[in-house]
């Protein structure tokens, strides 16, 4: 029963499909207040059933005269009139304005009879009954005539209108109280998959949380849907037979996903099938990722099935679902919602399929923004967290170059730009000061942990505004100078940082069994690597040197000694942790981190991290004031008190000397 | 106790003297589900207390194998590999892999032990228990390493992130049911005014709807506060104090509107003045409009007092309040979201104020955005509906141009900015057809209805696309073409619409008393007019003529004869509101309505009614496609349903002649 997707549709194809099969169009109306109508869409004209204002009133405090009195007023020979009574809001007041006097009149009184004009209280002088005028009045002058805004009888809100704050406030104003929106679609979302269990519950082995269910929700509620409560489920033919049949009673629409993937756990697919006719319309995307999209008719309903991956299914949530939901709200689809991005790295795509390749926006040089693919692993939790959105490439498409603009949906309209992007070797001092920063100054700053390397990267290709390094040259046996000849980097320069020493970390009970990096090979200890391209991994690399030059042994044997040499992890933390929890024995890591999880610590290395930075970043104010604030009291006791120590030079460039 | 504003400060002195008197931050926090939790902010650091993945996964659908038993495979010489089992999500199979077998896998299974890759289910081809390789894998391929993506105790969500789909998804990746988001802030609206009346309710004479309870409650809610149930009062000294004194107690701000300004209604501010110290704080704004504006501080809560115009309120709001309100939620505030637009007309400021002028967005030449400044009163709801935000013009500024970029604060994010601006003459049959146009094209219109003559100015100011025009000229007793000459059009073109009759209106039981326009004024009845710069308008004042001249009298004195000259409407609809509901006998206006209407119809006139527009507009696609609809058989067959006579040359360009 194995099933590969032969009859992959064009995302183009896939909407002609869905077009001809279900007539995607509001589902119903039903009345709200108009206290509960904020974002609802309006599913009835509206016509104004009286004028506005309903009678003429005083724009302003003042006193309301015939102009004919005030002609020839200034403040050298004011006209003085009889003030006879006074006109507040909400009633008309029973005196006339005659030849020679006024009324007192509140900012929307009703014009009392006989005048045609309000002089404004700051040209008058009150004195008794009498008034002073400074200034003389036209006719009509500070009065809004009744019907000069809205007569009865007009259409002032159309129907697919959203209502927010403004409508709102116009469907108070001309009366309306209770007014008729489209009803919200309502959506089941369904999760399958043997290997899934709810986030709050404990996770045995080889299952992992159910991550759709929540974050589909999510996405329906702010589109403006009504999730029902998700549905968990095992691959199970009768478990999900059941559930979808309940859902196709209950809801609009339905997702499910995982399961959905030609292979062995592919039972949702079997059980659409034999739901009803016409069954499953579209049997997998010409898109990547999106390949094992189902979109099924049954009784009606369209069920679809998104792939289990996160990020995946929720750029094809976004794809397929999303304007489907909208239209049945009576929202209008504008398919042109992309933005417009020049990408920040070179793209390769798979070929013959669209390529949906997540983005992290940054600001680029100026403040534009630019698009930074995330080639992350689709499943990946940061991915997750760090893509914006997605950019659209064409199938035909072979390669994209960096800084060519194409087209980009984001997630949400809730956009998280940084104000500065910190790529490179993860540090825990940086990780307070970025913290410190971010408070004092109101910046979002994103720091991507990915590695000296990766950091040094990422500056030569305009990504980070910022890169953490300690990278040790093996031949001069200095930090980070060395690197960027070697690397031949330009357009960037070098920030002084700090000093922090490196050691190995290990827990007290192995404590007697290590004294130095030898120790490590030849005490069979489990050893837990860093990540390739990190700086503390170029020091573990050139502490195997050593050693195995010492012991007269290959670098590939001492690597063997190492137990554990293939585990790596990206943080100081994570080593410490693994350590701690006794997945490993020892590892290699920063003094603080050792101490804050209490490990024993043994200094290997005195290290100079420092902070490269784009030179065209420096104009930006968020790279100013981090680099001003670097120079700080207070950033210096922060180091201190973590064990780091300070250069004299911090704050300052080191490299290149002059230019 | 007249009390002026003679203390007013600056927008920025404003927020340093409401720094000065509150902390204002979170207000504390509460624990949510996060099926919940979309759109609130985090209010802790989230840590992973869990690898990710937590176990070796499979990518993909395939067959896990050792790589070194593929290598050299290809299509003509494919491996076969003995299948021992299978792995599917959620359990370690029991089975290892070992020299020259495989199991099948599904996506994201565990790897079973002795496999270090997997092979693409493309690439394979089963035959009983047999697999034939077709493909070498490279050691690690298509496997998800345990922790690649997470490890134990790296921070993935930091405080203050708002939650949306990705978030939530990220919390559920790592186990996280329920998370701390900061709590609501409660948000007490009072609205004071003694001509105020409930939407819903009928409204009695001299009173008006109490616009601001509702726009205040929406916005509120828009931005992620939870306003308290509007309280509505009358501007008695008791009342008012009674319920802020509750509302203190209640809410964690309060806003207060109408009433703040320095007139007879004048109570609010002498009752906060009693209610503690030190009691207001800001005695006015040097923003116009927002010269009512006060703040206290009561019991360590802030009490802001709105300008009870709604347009003022809500900018108000806008710049003082919502500040405040998202900071109370701990939203970062970027104090720069204004965006950047230049302006579609010359503004001429008032002077020593910021001013905050109302805007709409409209589309430019390009399809840049161009922001049209309103200029009606700031109580007008047309305004309300109308404008997207408000330009800042700083206090200094004795003119803007038009041209000029400046910045425009919108109201909220979800902007309407039309693809397609009609300004003009009103007309029923119009209003039909971009009805059906929106429809077909998914493009949003904006009709203004303002008159032929407002129409033409917009086409020569460029603010429309098109302008509905029906122009008679006196003395060729010709339609629109003498007007593009008189009034120096450029840049426009005319599209030839289509036909319809004017004519006089009147209920039925005043039937025998007219028979042509003379006798509206020897018959005494009450005849209601339509706004200067109307096309209907200038045909009212050319029959004038004619009849003056046939009685031998001035213009002047036929225009006395003709009870109700003065009242004005804006619409065919509102004249024919006006006589059938009494509050007048006999109007001018197109049969269509007359009929719709149920009212007699005298025809007077067979008018032109054409389409002016801007020639740059030609080149964007709802433009093209609008003149494009019209003539299509749909538009011919609407306007012959609706007695209109579509002209041959409909749609097409028809002046100038050639260029």
């Amino acid at each position: 029963m194995r099933r590969i997707f032969h009859n992959l549709v064009s995302l183009k194809e896939a909407k002609q499909i869905i077009e001809r099969n279900f007539e995607v169009k509001p589902l119903g109306e039903e009345e709200v207040d108009i206290l509960e109508a904020s974002g609802r869409v309006l599913s009835e004209d509206i016509y104004s059933i009286l004028n506005l204002p309903p009678y003429d009133r005083s724009k302003m405090d003042g006193y309301a005269v015939r102009a004919e009195d005030t002609y020839g007023a200034d403040y050298d020979n004011p006209i003085e009139l009889n003030v006879i009574g006074s006109a507040k809001p909400g009633k008309m007041p029973k005196i006339e304005v005659s030849k020679g006097s006024a009324v007192e009149i509140s900012t929307g009184a009703p014009i009392p009879k006989g005048a045609n004009a309000v002089v404004m209280v700051e040209y008058t002088e009150r004195k008794g009954d009498k008034v002073e005028i400074y200034r003389p009045v036209a006719i009509g002058e500070n009065i809004v005539f009744s019907g000069s805004d809205l007569n009865i009888g007009e259409r002032i809100l159309r129907k697919g209108e959203i209502l927010t704050r403004r409508e709102i406030g116009v469907l108070a104003a001309i009366g309306v109280r209770r007014v008729k929106v489209y009803r919200k679609p309502r959506v089941a979302i369904i999760s399958t998959g043997d290997e899934l269990e709810k986030p709050g519950l404990k996770l045995e082995d080889y299952k992992v949380y159910d991550v759709n269910s929540y974050s589909l929700y999510a996405a329906v509620s702010e589109i403006g849907g009504e999730p029902l409560k998700p549905i968990m489920i095992r691959d199970r033919e009768e478990d999900i037979r059941k559930s979808l049949e309940e859902a196709v009673e209950k809801a609009d629409i339905i997702l499910i996903s995982g399961g959905t993937s030609a292979g062995v756990g592919d039972i949702v697919y079997r059980v659409i099938e034999k739901l009803g006719k016409p069954g499953i319309i579209i049997h997998g995307l010409k898109i990547k990722p999106g390949k094992p999209t189902i979109v099924a008719k049954v009784k009606g309903k369209p069920i679809i099935g998104l792939p289990g991956w996160p990020v995946s299914a929720l750029m094809i949530f976004k794809i397929i679902v999303e304007p489907i939901i909208k239209r049945m709200l009576g929202k209008k689809i504008n398919e042109e919602e992309a933005i417009k991005v020049p990408i920040a790295r070179r793209i390769i795509p798979s070929k013959g399929r669209v390529n949906l390749i997540p983005v992290s926006l940054i600001r680029g040089e100026g403040d534009e923004l630019r698009a930074y693919p995330l080639i992350a692993h689709s499943g990946a939790i940061a991915t997750l967290k760090r893509a914006d959105g997605y950019a659209i490439i064409g199938e035909k498409r072979e390669i994209v170059y960096e800084g060519e603009v194409i087209p980009i949906r984001l997630f949400t309209e809730d956009l998280k730009i940084p104000d500065l992007t910190i790529i490179g070797s993860h540090c825990p001092a940086l990780e307070k000061i970025v913290e410190i920063f971010e408070e004092t100054n109101n910046f979002k700053v994103r720091i991507i942990a990915a590695g000296s390397m990766a950091g040094l990267i990422s500056i030569k290709n305009g990504e980070a505004d910022i890169a953490g390094i300690h990278l040790l040259d093996e031949d001069s046996l200095t930090y980070n100078v060395p690197y960027l000849a070697k690397f031949n980097i330009e357009g960037a320069v070098l920030v002084k940082g700090y000093r922090r020493r490196q050691g190995i970390m290990l827990r007290k009970d192995c404590k007697d069994k290590v004294e130095n990096f030898k120790d490590i090979l030849k005490s069979g200890l489990r050893f837990i690597n860093r990540n390739r391209g990190s700086g503390t991994r170029i020091l573990i690399e050139n502490l195997i040197k050593k050693v195995s030059e010492e012991m007269g042994i290959s670098m590939e044997e001492a690597r063997k000694m190492l137990k554990g040499y293939n585990l790596e992890v990206k943080t100081h933390a994570s080593v410490a942790t693994a350590i701690k929890m006794g997945r490993a024995d020892v590892g290699v890591g920063v003094e603080f981190i050792a101490k804050q999880y209490g490990l024993e610590f043994i200094p290997l290395k005195e290290e100079e991290y420092d902070f490269l930075v784009k030179r065209r970043s420096l104009k930006r104010e968020a790279v100013r004031k981090f680099i001003e604030m670097l120079k700080s009291e207070e950033v210096r006791k922060l180091l201190n008190e973590m064990g780091m120590k300070p250069s004299k030079e911090i704050g300052n460039i080191i490299w290149p000397l002059s230019r």
